[in-house]
Protein backbone atom coordinates (compact mmCIF):
# COMPACT_ATOMS: atom_id res chain seq x y z
CA UNK A 1 0.00 0.00 0.00
CA UNK A 2 1.45 3.13 -1.32
CA UNK A 3 1.93 5.90 1.71
CA UNK A 4 -0.89 8.19 3.03
CA UNK A 5 -1.05 11.31 2.80
CA UNK A 6 -2.43 13.90 5.08
CA UNK A 7 -3.38 17.64 5.67
CA UNK A 8 -1.31 19.41 8.47
CA UNK A 9 -0.22 22.65 9.24
CA UNK A 10 -1.45 24.15 5.82
CA UNK A 11 0.68 21.55 3.91
CA UNK A 12 -0.03 18.26 2.07
CA UNK A 13 2.08 15.75 3.76
CA UNK A 14 2.53 11.86 4.45
CA UNK A 15 0.48 10.92 7.32
CA UNK A 16 3.76 9.28 9.53
CA UNK A 17 5.39 13.07 9.34
CA UNK A 18 2.42 14.77 10.38
CA UNK A 19 3.15 16.04 13.93
CA UNK A 20 2.13 19.06 16.22
CA UNK A 21 4.22 20.88 17.75
CA UNK A 22 4.48 20.57 21.81
CA UNK A 23 3.00 23.75 22.58
CA UNK A 24 0.08 23.21 20.93
CA UNK A 25 -3.02 24.08 23.12
CA UNK A 26 -4.58 21.17 21.78
CA UNK A 27 -1.60 19.25 23.82
CA UNK A 28 -1.55 21.34 26.64
CA UNK A 29 -4.41 22.34 28.11
CA UNK A 30 -7.16 19.82 25.56
CA UNK A 31 -8.47 22.92 23.51
CA UNK A 32 -9.67 21.14 19.84
CA UNK A 33 -12.28 20.58 18.20
CA UNK A 34 -12.72 18.00 15.60
CA UNK A 35 -15.33 16.17 13.20
CA UNK A 36 -15.44 12.69 11.98
CA UNK A 37 -17.16 11.17 8.60
CA UNK A 38 -16.74 7.87 6.77
CA UNK A 39 -15.71 7.87 2.76
CA UNK A 40 -17.88 5.14 1.48
CA UNK A 41 -16.82 3.94 -2.71
CA UNK A 42 -14.85 7.12 -2.80
CA UNK A 43 -17.90 9.41 -1.56
CA UNK A 44 -17.61 11.69 1.81
CA UNK A 45 -20.97 10.84 3.17
CA UNK A 46 -23.43 13.74 4.36
CA UNK A 47 -20.59 16.12 4.31
CA UNK A 48 -22.29 19.30 3.61
CA UNK A 49 -23.25 18.83 7.30
CA UNK A 50 -20.32 17.17 8.64
CA UNK A 51 -18.76 20.81 7.25
CA UNK A 52 -21.74 22.58 8.88
CA UNK A 53 -21.24 20.92 12.01
CA UNK A 54 -17.04 21.79 12.22
CA UNK A 55 -17.75 25.28 11.58
CA UNK A 56 -20.05 25.21 14.18
CA UNK A 57 -18.17 23.65 17.14
CA UNK A 58 -15.21 26.10 15.79
CA UNK A 59 -17.39 29.09 16.28
CA UNK A 60 -18.32 28.05 19.37
CA UNK A 61 -15.32 27.76 20.75
CA UNK A 62 -13.83 30.76 19.56
CA UNK A 63 -11.57 29.05 16.72
CA UNK A 64 -10.59 30.58 13.69
CA UNK A 65 -10.16 27.62 11.21
CA UNK A 66 -8.52 29.58 8.47
CA UNK A 67 -10.55 27.74 6.31
CA UNK A 68 -13.83 27.80 4.62
CA UNK A 69 -15.97 25.07 3.89
CA UNK A 70 -15.20 25.29 0.15
CA UNK A 71 -11.42 25.12 1.01
CA UNK A 72 -12.15 22.03 3.70
CA UNK A 73 -14.16 20.57 0.72
CA UNK A 74 -11.39 20.67 -1.65
CA UNK A 75 -9.02 19.10 0.98
CA UNK A 76 -11.33 16.19 1.54
CA UNK A 77 -11.46 15.54 -2.15
CA UNK A 78 -7.60 15.88 -2.65
CA UNK A 79 -7.16 13.42 0.10
CA UNK A 80 -9.81 10.90 -1.15
CA UNK A 81 -8.44 11.40 -4.64
CA UNK A 82 -4.67 11.44 -3.85
CA UNK A 83 -5.01 8.23 -0.98
CA UNK A 84 -7.44 6.09 -3.46
CA UNK A 85 -9.13 4.65 -0.44
CA UNK A 86 -12.71 3.45 -1.25
CA UNK A 87 -13.53 2.92 2.30
CA UNK A 88 -12.21 5.41 4.96
CA UNK A 89 -12.69 7.79 7.68
CA UNK A 90 -11.50 11.51 7.65
CA UNK A 91 -11.00 13.41 10.70
CA UNK A 92 -10.71 17.31 10.73
CA UNK A 93 -9.09 18.62 13.60
CA UNK A 94 -8.78 22.42 14.72
CA UNK A 95 -6.31 22.77 17.67
CA UNK A 96 -6.15 25.86 19.61
CA UNK A 97 -2.47 26.49 17.85
CA UNK A 98 0.86 27.24 19.61
CA UNK A 99 0.31 29.61 22.56
CA UNK A 100 3.02 31.93 23.96
CA UNK A 101 2.03 31.66 27.47
CA UNK A 102 0.60 28.22 27.38
CA UNK A 103 -3.52 29.67 27.73
CA UNK A 104 -4.65 32.14 25.09
CA UNK A 105 -5.72 31.33 21.67
CA UNK A 106 -3.09 32.46 19.01
CA UNK A 107 -3.40 31.14 15.87
CA UNK A 108 -5.22 27.82 15.54
CA UNK A 109 -4.00 24.56 13.85
CA UNK A 110 -5.62 22.11 10.85
CA UNK A 111 -4.75 18.92 10.46
CA UNK A 112 -7.22 16.93 8.12
CA UNK A 113 -6.57 12.84 8.81
CA UNK A 114 -8.03 9.76 5.91
CA UNK A 115 -7.55 5.84 7.50
CA UNK A 116 -8.63 3.06 6.05
CA UNK A 117 -11.67 1.89 7.75
CA UNK A 118 -13.89 -1.12 6.81
CA UNK A 119 -17.53 -0.22 6.31
CA UNK A 120 -20.08 -1.18 8.79
CA UNK A 121 -21.36 -5.05 8.30
CA UNK A 122 -24.52 -5.89 8.79
CA UNK A 123 -23.01 -8.35 11.53
CA UNK A 124 -23.26 -5.72 14.01
CA UNK A 125 -26.84 -5.97 14.29
CA UNK A 126 -27.05 -9.22 15.79
CA UNK A 127 -26.93 -9.20 18.66
CA UNK A 128 -25.94 -5.64 18.69
CA UNK A 129 -24.19 -3.85 21.84
CA UNK A 130 -24.74 -3.93 25.79
CA UNK A 131 -24.60 -0.79 27.32
CA UNK A 132 -23.62 0.54 30.97
CA UNK A 133 -24.75 3.53 32.80
CA UNK A 134 -22.60 6.47 34.05
CA UNK A 135 -23.36 9.70 35.40
CA UNK A 136 -21.67 12.33 33.61
CA UNK A 137 -22.41 15.21 31.06
CA UNK A 138 -19.82 16.63 28.77
CA UNK A 139 -19.39 20.38 29.13
CA UNK A 140 -20.28 22.06 25.98
CA UNK A 141 -22.26 18.78 25.16
CA UNK A 142 -22.75 20.89 21.69
CA UNK A 143 -19.43 20.95 20.86
CA UNK A 144 -17.43 18.21 19.03
CA UNK A 145 -14.76 18.87 21.35
CA UNK A 146 -11.57 16.83 21.62
CA UNK A 147 -12.71 16.50 25.57
CA UNK A 148 -12.97 12.28 25.59
CA UNK A 149 -11.59 12.05 29.32
CA UNK A 150 -14.55 10.28 30.42
CA UNK A 151 -14.89 7.94 27.86
CA UNK A 152 -11.62 6.87 27.37
CA UNK A 153 -11.08 6.67 30.92
CA UNK A 154 -13.84 4.42 31.00
CA UNK A 155 -13.16 1.89 28.95
CA UNK A 156 -11.46 -0.79 30.69
CA UNK A 157 -14.61 -0.51 33.30
CA UNK A 158 -16.59 -1.18 29.95
CA UNK A 159 -14.68 -3.92 28.81
CA UNK A 160 -14.58 -5.43 32.02
CA UNK A 161 -17.87 -5.37 32.54
CA UNK A 162 -18.47 -7.42 29.61
CA UNK A 163 -20.50 -4.61 27.91
CA UNK A 164 -19.86 -2.51 24.31
CA UNK A 165 -20.42 1.06 25.26
CA UNK A 166 -21.35 3.46 28.25
CA UNK A 167 -24.46 5.54 27.82
CA UNK A 168 -24.25 8.93 29.96
CA UNK A 169 -26.80 10.26 32.47
CA UNK A 170 -27.27 13.10 34.81
CA UNK A 171 -30.22 14.71 36.67
CA UNK A 172 -32.59 11.89 35.60
CA UNK A 173 -32.03 12.59 31.90
CA UNK A 174 -30.44 9.87 29.86
CA UNK A 175 -28.23 12.07 26.91
CA UNK A 176 -26.27 10.04 24.63
CA UNK A 177 -23.35 7.45 24.27
CA UNK A 178 -19.58 9.33 23.95
CA UNK A 179 -19.73 8.76 20.26
CA UNK A 180 -23.04 7.47 19.22
CA UNK A 181 -26.87 9.20 19.50
CA UNK A 182 -29.47 7.20 21.59
CA UNK A 183 -33.15 6.22 20.33
CA UNK A 184 -35.97 4.86 22.28
CA UNK A 185 -39.19 2.87 20.55
CA UNK A 186 -42.27 3.14 22.72
CA UNK A 187 -44.93 0.73 22.92
CA UNK A 188 -46.98 2.84 20.54
CA UNK A 189 -44.06 2.90 18.09
CA UNK A 190 -42.87 5.89 18.40
CA UNK A 191 -39.48 7.13 17.68
CA UNK A 192 -37.77 8.95 20.67
CA UNK A 193 -34.59 10.19 21.53
CA UNK A 194 -32.91 12.93 23.94
CA UNK A 195 -32.89 17.13 22.71
CA UNK A 196 -30.74 18.39 25.40
CA UNK A 197 -27.28 17.70 26.50
CA UNK A 198 -26.37 16.14 23.69
CA UNK A 199 -24.08 16.05 20.45
CA UNK A 200 -25.98 16.77 17.36
CA UNK A 201 -25.38 13.61 15.44
CA UNK A 202 -25.53 13.89 11.77
CA UNK A 203 -26.84 10.14 11.60
CA UNK A 204 -29.19 11.31 14.17
CA UNK A 205 -30.06 13.80 12.11
CA UNK A 206 -30.46 11.77 8.71
CA UNK A 207 -32.76 8.68 10.32
CA UNK A 208 -34.75 11.46 11.78
CA UNK A 209 -35.48 12.53 8.40
CA UNK A 210 -35.95 9.17 6.86
CA UNK A 211 -38.06 8.16 10.05
CA UNK A 212 -39.99 11.03 9.23
CA UNK A 213 -40.48 10.05 5.46
CA UNK A 214 -41.59 6.54 7.05
CA UNK A 215 -44.39 8.20 8.71
CA UNK A 216 -43.11 7.90 11.62
CA UNK A 217 -44.03 9.80 14.94
CA UNK A 218 -40.72 11.17 16.11
CA UNK A 219 -40.13 12.70 19.55
CA UNK A 220 -36.92 14.92 20.70
CA UNK A 221 -37.43 15.05 24.14
CA UNK A 222 -35.95 14.27 27.80
CA UNK A 223 -36.05 10.69 28.38
CA UNK A 224 -35.41 9.29 31.79
CA UNK A 225 -33.69 6.25 33.06
CA UNK A 226 -37.04 4.41 33.57
CA UNK A 227 -38.74 5.65 30.68
CA UNK A 228 -35.43 3.58 28.87
CA UNK A 229 -36.87 0.90 30.71
CA UNK A 230 -39.95 0.87 28.96
CA UNK A 231 -38.87 0.92 26.04
CA UNK A 232 -39.72 -2.07 22.83
CA UNK A 233 -36.43 -1.07 21.23
CA UNK A 234 -33.25 0.66 21.66
CA UNK A 235 -30.82 1.61 19.53
CA UNK A 236 -27.71 4.09 18.68
CA UNK A 237 -26.24 5.52 15.61
CA UNK A 238 -23.00 7.23 14.61
CA UNK A 239 -21.42 7.75 11.50
CA UNK A 240 -18.62 5.23 11.98
CA UNK A 241 -21.49 2.38 12.61
CA UNK A 242 -25.17 3.77 11.23
CA UNK A 243 -27.61 1.76 13.63
CA UNK A 244 -26.64 -0.72 16.83
CA UNK A 245 -29.54 -2.25 18.02
CA UNK A 246 -29.06 -2.48 22.26
CA UNK A 247 -29.75 -5.66 23.49
CA UNK A 248 -28.83 -4.52 26.80
CA UNK A 249 -27.85 -1.83 29.43
CA UNK A 250 -26.59 -2.80 32.57
CA UNK A 251 -28.76 -5.70 33.70
CA UNK A 252 -31.86 -4.56 32.02
CA UNK A 253 -32.33 -6.80 28.93
CA UNK A 254 -34.65 -5.74 25.59
CA UNK A 255 -36.03 -7.83 23.17
CA UNK A 256 -33.24 -9.75 20.48
CA UNK A 257 -33.01 -7.69 17.43
CA UNK A 258 -35.30 -9.13 14.30
CA UNK A 259 -35.55 -7.45 10.88
CA UNK A 260 -38.94 -6.74 11.05
CA UNK A 261 -38.16 -4.46 14.17
CA UNK A 262 -38.74 -0.60 13.91
CA UNK A 263 -35.07 -0.98 13.83
CA UNK A 264 -34.14 -3.29 11.17
CA UNK A 265 -36.90 -1.27 9.06
CA UNK A 266 -35.16 2.13 9.73
CA UNK A 267 -32.14 0.60 9.07
CA UNK A 268 -32.57 -0.33 6.12
CA UNK A 269 -34.22 2.64 4.90
CA UNK A 270 -31.18 4.57 6.68
CA UNK A 271 -29.33 2.38 4.14
CA UNK A 272 -31.22 3.48 0.74
CA UNK A 273 -30.99 6.80 1.88
CA UNK A 274 -26.93 6.42 2.66
CA UNK A 275 -27.27 4.68 -0.98
CA UNK A 276 -29.07 7.96 -2.61
CA UNK A 277 -27.43 10.23 -1.44
CA UNK A 278 -23.53 8.44 -2.80
CA UNK A 279 -25.50 8.47 -6.22
CA UNK A 280 -26.65 12.08 -5.89
CA UNK A 281 -22.85 13.16 -5.47
CA UNK A 282 -21.48 10.79 -7.67
CA UNK A 283 -23.97 12.50 -10.62
CA UNK A 284 -23.15 16.06 -9.25
CA UNK A 285 -19.53 15.27 -9.45
CA UNK A 286 -19.72 13.97 -13.09
CA UNK A 287 -22.12 16.87 -14.18
CA UNK B 1 20.26 33.82 24.37
CA UNK B 2 20.85 29.60 22.94
CA UNK B 3 18.58 27.41 22.10
CA UNK B 4 16.51 25.98 24.84
CA UNK B 5 16.62 21.48 25.08
CA UNK B 6 13.81 20.01 25.90
CA UNK B 7 12.96 15.91 26.61
CA UNK B 8 10.34 14.34 24.45
CA UNK B 9 9.52 10.92 23.25
CA UNK B 10 12.62 9.76 25.46
CA UNK B 11 15.27 11.99 23.71
CA UNK B 12 16.76 15.48 24.40
CA UNK B 13 16.41 17.86 21.53
CA UNK B 14 15.69 21.61 20.51
CA UNK B 15 12.61 22.50 22.49
CA UNK B 16 11.57 23.74 18.58
CA UNK B 17 11.77 20.66 16.89
CA UNK B 18 9.66 19.03 19.32
CA UNK B 19 6.29 17.67 18.08
CA UNK B 20 4.13 14.73 18.97
CA UNK B 21 2.04 12.66 16.23
CA UNK B 22 -0.78 13.83 15.39
CA UNK B 23 -2.30 10.51 16.02
CA UNK B 24 -1.85 10.90 19.97
CA UNK B 25 -4.42 10.75 22.18
CA UNK B 26 -3.35 13.80 23.98
CA UNK B 27 -5.16 15.78 20.42
CA UNK B 28 -7.25 13.76 19.17
CA UNK B 29 -9.32 13.04 22.93
CA UNK B 30 -7.65 15.73 24.85
CA UNK B 31 -6.33 13.04 27.21
CA UNK B 32 -2.90 13.72 29.11
CA UNK B 33 -2.09 14.98 32.04
CA UNK B 34 0.56 17.25 33.40
CA UNK B 35 2.50 19.14 36.14
CA UNK B 36 4.55 22.67 36.47
CA UNK B 37 6.69 23.68 38.82
CA UNK B 38 8.83 27.04 39.24
CA UNK B 39 13.18 27.14 39.31
CA UNK B 40 13.88 29.46 41.14
CA UNK B 41 17.53 30.59 41.52
CA UNK B 42 18.23 27.27 39.90
CA UNK B 43 16.15 25.19 42.56
CA UNK B 44 12.87 23.22 41.12
CA UNK B 45 10.50 24.65 43.81
CA UNK B 46 8.84 21.85 45.81
CA UNK B 47 10.26 18.85 43.32
CA UNK B 48 9.54 15.99 45.23
CA UNK B 49 5.63 17.45 46.16
CA UNK B 50 5.53 18.18 41.76
CA UNK B 51 6.40 14.44 41.08
CA UNK B 52 4.21 12.79 43.81
CA UNK B 53 1.45 14.47 42.10
CA UNK B 54 2.33 14.16 38.33
CA UNK B 55 2.54 10.13 39.46
CA UNK B 56 -0.94 10.61 41.39
CA UNK B 57 -2.33 12.38 38.19
CA UNK B 58 -0.75 9.24 35.63
CA UNK B 59 -1.86 6.30 37.91
CA UNK B 60 -5.87 7.56 38.31
CA UNK B 61 -6.14 8.40 34.71
CA UNK B 62 -4.91 5.17 33.76
CA UNK B 63 -1.61 6.48 32.11
CA UNK B 64 1.69 4.81 32.61
CA UNK B 65 4.66 7.35 32.63
CA UNK B 66 7.45 5.22 32.29
CA UNK B 67 9.80 7.09 34.21
CA UNK B 68 9.89 6.91 37.59
CA UNK B 69 10.33 9.62 39.88
CA UNK B 70 13.98 9.66 40.22
CA UNK B 71 14.14 9.24 36.50
CA UNK B 72 12.35 12.17 36.33
CA UNK B 73 14.13 14.27 38.59
CA UNK B 74 17.30 13.12 36.26
CA UNK B 75 15.42 15.22 33.15
CA UNK B 76 14.67 17.85 35.36
CA UNK B 77 18.21 18.33 36.47
CA UNK B 78 19.88 17.90 32.89
CA UNK B 79 17.46 20.25 31.56
CA UNK B 80 18.45 23.54 34.58
CA UNK B 81 21.65 22.41 33.88
CA UNK B 82 22.01 22.64 30.03
CA UNK B 83 19.24 25.26 29.74
CA UNK B 84 21.17 27.28 32.27
CA UNK B 85 18.26 29.50 33.31
CA UNK B 86 17.83 30.97 36.82
CA UNK B 87 14.54 31.47 36.94
CA UNK B 88 12.15 29.27 34.82
CA UNK B 89 9.02 27.38 34.38
CA UNK B 90 9.25 23.16 33.82
CA UNK B 91 6.15 21.10 32.40
CA UNK B 92 5.98 17.59 32.52
CA UNK B 93 3.57 16.44 29.99
CA UNK B 94 2.10 12.60 29.62
CA UNK B 95 -0.29 12.14 26.75
CA UNK B 96 -2.21 9.20 25.84
CA UNK B 97 -0.24 8.45 23.04
CA UNK B 98 -0.58 7.16 19.47
CA UNK B 99 -3.83 5.19 19.15
CA UNK B 100 -4.50 2.49 16.36
CA UNK B 101 -8.11 2.85 16.94
CA UNK B 102 -8.30 6.73 17.87
CA UNK B 103 -9.55 5.90 21.49
CA UNK B 104 -7.57 2.94 22.96
CA UNK B 105 -4.78 4.14 25.43
CA UNK B 106 -1.61 2.07 24.37
CA UNK B 107 2.44 4.34 24.65
CA UNK B 108 1.57 7.31 26.58
CA UNK B 109 4.04 10.03 25.39
CA UNK B 110 6.49 12.33 28.43
CA UNK B 111 7.53 15.50 27.54
CA UNK B 112 9.78 17.74 29.98
CA UNK B 113 9.85 21.35 28.70
CA UNK B 114 11.69 24.33 30.11
CA UNK B 115 11.01 27.79 29.63
CA UNK B 116 12.24 31.46 31.01
CA UNK B 117 9.47 32.53 33.43
CA UNK B 118 10.37 35.75 35.17
CA UNK B 119 9.68 35.21 39.17
CA UNK B 120 6.86 36.65 40.58
CA UNK B 121 7.29 40.21 41.95
CA UNK B 122 6.31 41.62 45.21
CA UNK B 123 3.81 44.22 42.76
CA UNK B 124 1.60 41.21 41.86
CA UNK B 125 0.21 42.03 46.08
CA UNK B 126 -0.78 45.67 45.04
CA UNK B 127 -3.76 45.56 44.00
CA UNK B 128 -4.28 42.02 43.56
CA UNK B 129 -6.84 40.48 41.37
CA UNK B 130 -10.48 40.76 40.54
CA UNK B 131 -12.42 37.19 39.75
CA UNK B 132 -15.67 36.38 38.25
CA UNK B 133 -17.72 33.40 39.34
CA UNK B 134 -18.72 30.55 36.85
CA UNK B 135 -20.75 27.54 37.41
CA UNK B 136 -18.35 24.70 36.56
CA UNK B 137 -16.78 21.85 38.31
CA UNK B 138 -13.43 19.50 36.81
CA UNK B 139 -14.15 16.29 35.99
CA UNK B 140 -11.31 14.38 37.75
CA UNK B 141 -10.89 17.66 39.59
CA UNK B 142 -8.30 15.85 41.98
CA UNK B 143 -6.07 15.51 39.13
CA UNK B 144 -3.94 17.94 36.81
CA UNK B 145 -5.47 16.77 33.60
CA UNK B 146 -4.78 18.87 30.58
CA UNK B 147 -8.63 19.57 30.49
CA UNK B 148 -8.69 23.57 30.72
CA UNK B 149 -11.37 23.97 28.04
CA UNK B 150 -13.83 25.79 30.01
CA UNK B 151 -10.92 27.77 31.84
CA UNK B 152 -9.35 28.91 28.06
CA UNK B 153 -12.91 29.73 26.47
CA UNK B 154 -13.64 31.62 29.36
CA UNK B 155 -10.74 33.39 28.79
CA UNK B 156 -12.23 36.38 26.55
CA UNK B 157 -14.94 36.85 29.05
CA UNK B 158 -12.48 37.35 31.99
CA UNK B 159 -10.88 39.87 30.48
CA UNK B 160 -14.27 41.94 28.95
CA UNK B 161 -15.43 42.39 32.58
CA UNK B 162 -12.11 43.60 33.68
CA UNK B 163 -11.09 40.47 36.21
CA UNK B 164 -8.34 38.90 36.02
CA UNK B 165 -9.73 35.52 36.71
CA UNK B 166 -12.36 33.22 37.18
CA UNK B 167 -13.18 31.50 40.25
CA UNK B 168 -15.56 28.09 39.97
CA UNK B 169 -18.45 27.44 42.01
CA UNK B 170 -21.24 24.35 41.99
CA UNK B 171 -24.08 23.24 43.91
CA UNK B 172 -23.30 26.03 46.31
CA UNK B 173 -19.87 25.15 46.68
CA UNK B 174 -17.09 27.52 45.30
CA UNK B 175 -13.79 25.07 44.59
CA UNK B 176 -11.04 26.83 42.53
CA UNK B 177 -9.56 29.27 39.87
CA UNK B 178 -8.39 27.23 36.90
CA UNK B 179 -4.83 27.37 37.75
CA UNK B 180 -5.37 28.59 41.52
CA UNK B 181 -6.74 27.04 44.85
CA UNK B 182 -8.39 30.21 46.83
CA UNK B 183 -8.48 30.62 50.70
CA UNK B 184 -10.51 33.18 52.68
CA UNK B 185 -9.37 34.46 56.32
CA UNK B 186 -12.83 34.94 58.55
CA UNK B 187 -13.64 37.80 60.94
CA UNK B 188 -11.99 35.36 63.89
CA UNK B 189 -8.91 35.37 61.87
CA UNK B 190 -9.06 31.47 61.04
CA UNK B 191 -7.64 30.53 57.11
CA UNK B 192 -10.23 28.52 55.21
CA UNK B 193 -9.96 26.52 52.13
CA UNK B 194 -12.45 24.33 50.28
CA UNK B 195 -11.42 20.53 50.32
CA UNK B 196 -12.99 18.54 47.55
CA UNK B 197 -13.86 19.58 44.05
CA UNK B 198 -9.96 21.28 43.74
CA UNK B 199 -7.20 20.47 42.57
CA UNK B 200 -4.86 19.74 45.37
CA UNK B 201 -1.96 22.78 44.77
CA UNK B 202 1.48 22.20 45.88
CA UNK B 203 1.57 25.99 46.97
CA UNK B 204 -1.45 25.14 49.01
CA UNK B 205 -0.05 22.03 50.68
CA UNK B 206 3.25 24.49 51.80
CA UNK B 207 0.80 27.42 52.73
CA UNK B 208 -1.35 25.48 54.94
CA UNK B 209 1.99 24.00 56.69
CA UNK B 210 2.88 27.47 56.97
CA UNK B 211 0.09 28.45 58.53
CA UNK B 212 -0.21 25.47 60.94
CA UNK B 213 3.30 26.40 62.02
CA UNK B 214 2.46 29.85 62.60
CA UNK B 215 -0.15 29.03 65.14
CA UNK B 216 -3.51 29.83 62.53
CA UNK B 217 -6.80 28.12 63.24
CA UNK B 218 -7.04 25.92 58.97
CA UNK B 219 -9.94 25.08 58.38
CA UNK B 220 -10.09 22.48 54.97
CA UNK B 221 -13.85 22.48 54.47
CA UNK B 222 -17.31 23.49 52.06
CA UNK B 223 -16.95 27.08 51.39
CA UNK B 224 -20.00 28.50 50.21
CA UNK B 225 -20.77 32.05 48.04
CA UNK B 226 -22.20 33.49 50.21
CA UNK B 227 -19.88 32.47 53.51
CA UNK B 228 -17.02 33.93 50.82
CA UNK B 229 -18.92 37.15 50.99
CA UNK B 230 -18.41 37.39 54.46
CA UNK B 231 -14.90 36.94 54.62
CA UNK B 232 -12.18 39.13 55.81
CA UNK B 233 -9.68 38.68 53.50
CA UNK B 234 -9.81 36.32 50.46
CA UNK B 235 -6.33 35.28 48.35
CA UNK B 236 -5.17 32.85 45.74
CA UNK B 237 -2.37 30.62 45.28
CA UNK B 238 -0.39 28.68 42.76
CA UNK B 239 3.02 27.61 41.81
CA UNK B 240 3.02 30.43 39.23
CA UNK B 241 2.74 33.22 41.30
CA UNK B 242 2.63 32.49 45.13
CA UNK B 243 -0.51 34.24 46.83
CA UNK B 244 -2.12 37.14 45.67
CA UNK B 245 -4.71 39.13 47.33
CA UNK B 246 -8.40 39.22 45.96
CA UNK B 247 -10.07 42.77 46.00
CA UNK B 248 -12.83 41.84 44.67
CA UNK B 249 -14.83 38.76 43.24
CA UNK B 250 -18.01 39.94 40.35
CA UNK B 251 -19.08 43.27 41.94
CA UNK B 252 -18.33 42.41 45.89
CA UNK B 253 -15.83 44.53 46.86
CA UNK B 254 -12.83 43.28 49.78
CA UNK B 255 -10.93 45.38 51.99
CA UNK B 256 -7.71 46.45 50.24
CA UNK B 257 -4.60 44.78 50.80
CA UNK B 258 -2.08 45.83 53.57
CA UNK B 259 1.19 45.05 54.59
CA UNK B 260 0.09 44.06 58.25
CA UNK B 261 -3.09 42.08 56.85
CA UNK B 262 -3.07 37.98 57.51
CA UNK B 263 -2.18 37.46 53.51
CA UNK B 264 0.56 39.94 53.82
CA UNK B 265 1.89 37.71 57.08
CA UNK B 266 1.54 34.84 55.23
CA UNK B 267 3.17 35.99 52.25
CA UNK B 268 6.09 36.64 53.68
CA UNK B 269 6.20 33.82 56.01
CA UNK B 270 5.73 31.35 52.60
CA UNK B 271 9.08 33.76 51.14
CA UNK B 272 10.85 32.40 54.42
CA UNK B 273 9.91 28.74 53.68
CA UNK B 274 10.59 29.14 49.85
CA UNK B 275 13.62 30.46 50.87
CA UNK B 276 15.00 27.65 53.19
CA UNK B 277 13.65 25.07 50.48
CA UNK B 278 15.81 26.73 48.00
CA UNK B 279 19.19 26.45 50.86
CA UNK B 280 18.13 23.23 51.91
CA UNK B 281 18.33 22.20 48.66
CA UNK B 282 20.87 23.44 47.36
CA UNK B 283 23.07 22.00 50.50
CA UNK B 284 21.71 18.66 49.43
CA UNK B 285 22.75 18.90 46.31
CA UNK B 286 26.70 19.89 47.79
CA UNK B 287 27.07 17.22 49.88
Amino acid sequence: MSELICFCRNAYMPLQTAAIPVNDLGLQRGYGIFDFLRVSDGVPLFLEDHLDRFIFSAEQMRLSAGYNKQELEKIIQTLIQQNGLQHAGIRILLTGGPSPDGYTISAPVLSVIEQPMAPPADEILKPGFRLIMHPHRRQFAAVKTTDYLMAVWLQPQVKASGADDVLYHLEGQISECPRSNIFMVNEAGALITPHQHILPGITRKQLLQVAQAMGMTVEQRIITPEELLTAKEVFITSSTKRLIPVYAIDEHLYASYTDDSVTGKLYRAFMEHEKIYKEQRKLLADS
